[in-house]
């Protein structure tokens, strides 16, 4: 994206976390969440403000508010945690938001990852409308490594096809070096993110080629287009198309969540969030041979670094939180504006 | 490779499956290999030239001679299976193959993986040469999901760095599907697998842009300068470039083996197979809630060709092996003559 915004915005003013923290989960109490859901609902979103990652920031507040409105999602739902085996824990999210299902069902699963040497969380009957990586980042914190996929919604024309079929399906991973920030991705499997192509499309900027196609299915490089009944490519081709279809198959049919083509939301204009599954998979590396594996992983790091690397996955978000904690996060006025009269409603 | 090849290829003899798996078995036996070691690289490399992998077939045979008359590799290695918690298997394979490493530690794993819903098995010390696919789909055609990674040798740029470091890292996946073939694919992170570059040079094609660059990090579409000193990229840019940091965390750091830069071979003339580390992951897909995990990918892979995909990963390669078992294995008559003569060494 880069052509110039023909938004002009209005000049910034600076909240701290726990200040934008308490104002988003006002917000989604206001709104219909109970207070647990809302706590984590808000951490997420100011989390991802504050560490510059702005598709899944506080710029996703009006789409958790017009589905909750809509009825599509149960801000009440309240997570059923179902210990299934040694290294197998199910979580039926009761048509509520993923993340409180995670964090409901996180204790036991971090206690199994650490005795069993894995462990893997199955998540259905769930809305993701967040970035993912937040999902993972605090396991490779404690030292633990951590992998989870989330699918979306039909907006992805799997590599061969004529329509589209999978979700953005985005897969996230994590894992601890001993030294600094974890080393952190969350990759969208399509050739952009669904929230990258609204933030382009509200500011009127045209996409780079081979993105997106239009409601004919023919090439395009205008965010509205891809909108308006248009469609994404998976990037990479036919690889990242594999690593799509995967996603659909670990986040729905072994979670027993929807598939992305397989929920109806049509019954309830004001509903954006997907209505699917998440897994999680978390990895003990004490139980690896050898050298830690903080150690290891500092040295590829280093390794990368030698060979030309500048920047790593997760470094400029890690650098944006730096200097939001110092200088406090960023919100354009009107945007802040807007957000305090949600908190009102 | 669109390019037709300048390299006249004899015509073909068609062998039975066992017949070529005994012929290679001797070729393993003859140059190194004890018994059990043998058959298993030798059911391994059949079973791909039978699939129509040749990339992964019997060309590898003199891959595999000249690391065995290295010293490189043991070929007598005995693998040493360690069992360390519910759900975690640990091999050393003893500076051997990955794939007698595997086989030795497979029965424990699939026992662990149905008890505890999902297990991991760290094969370190290991050398992985073949394809990555046999890894997994047997997983699948006993109805558990398996996920396989392996890192190589330095080869591949990282995005955004300016010198090799990451191997082509694969990523190998299988899920069983109620009726038919397991779905199943192996993609390298790199743009183009190591050995379909080595094809191409052999046959003197020429590669598609963006997929490697020469000795003095120029871009190239020749094989040959690929191989002499130049390097591959990675996939989808830098989410690829992610995916192949996150093999070399999972099949190196966490299972104790070398990354992919990390081993010296200059002092062992003609080998050729990397020394590094194995990661797999099983998933027992009954523990998952909701309708059968086999019937949903099957309504996955229904959908799939609803939105008018004609082919699946895999598929052609399933299509590929049934030929194989009505009309034998085509191996070119000159390429058979040469593998008789290894027999025979």
């Amino acid at each position: 994206m880069s052509a110039s915004s023909v938004v002009v915005e209005t000049p910034p003013q600076y909240l701290s976390l726990p200040a934008l923290v308490q104002l988003l989960e006002t917000i989604f109490q206001r709104h219909g969440c109970r207070a647990e859901v809302a706590r984590c609902l808000a951490e997420n979103c100011a989390g991802a403000e504050r560490d510059g990652a702005h598709s899944h920031g506080v710029f996703r507040i009006p789409g958790y508010v017009s589905t909750l409105a809509s009825g599509w999602v149960d801000g009440q739902a309240v997570p059923v945690v179902e210990d299934v085996a040694a290294a197998f824990v199910r979580v039926d999210a009761g048509n509520g938001f993923a993340q409180p299902a995670l964090a409901a069902a996180r204790e036991l699963l971090v206690s199994k990852a650490r005795s069993a040497g894995i462990a893997v969380l199955a998540i259905r009957n769930s809305h993701h409308f967040a970035a993912l990586w937040p999902d993972v980042e605090p396991f490779a914190e404690e030292g633990l490594v951590a992998l989870s996929v989330v699918n979306s919604m039909t907006c992805v024309v799997p590599h061969g096809a004529d329509r589209p079929l999978f979700g953005t399906n985005p897969i996230a991973f994590a894992a601890p070096q001993a030294q600094g920030q974890p080393i952190v991705f969350d990759l969208a499997t399509s050739a952009i993110a669904h929230g990258d192509v609204q933030i382009a499309a509200r500011k009127g900027e045209r996409l780079p080629p081979g993105i997106g196609v239009d409601s004919l299915g023919q090439p395009t490089q205008d965010p509205r287009a891809i909108l308006e009944g248009g469609a994404l490519l998976p990037f990479g081709g036919h690889k990242g198309s594999a690593l799509s279809m995967m996603v659909e198959l670990l986040a729905a049919a072994l979670t027993g969540g929807n598939f992305s083509f397989e929920f109806d939301w049509s019954g309830h204009p004001g509903a954006k969030t997907p209505w699917t599954g998440q897994l999680l998979i978390v990895i003990d590396p004490s139980k690896a041979a050898g050298q830690s594996f903080a150690e290891r992983s500092q040295e590829l790091v280093r390794q990368m670094h030698a060979v030309g690397l500048k920047r790593l996955p997760g470094d400029r978000r890690h650098q944006q939180r730096e200097r939001s904690q110092h200088a406090g996060i960023a919100i354009p006025a009107e945007q802040l504006q807007q957000l305090r009269a949600l908190a009102q409603d």
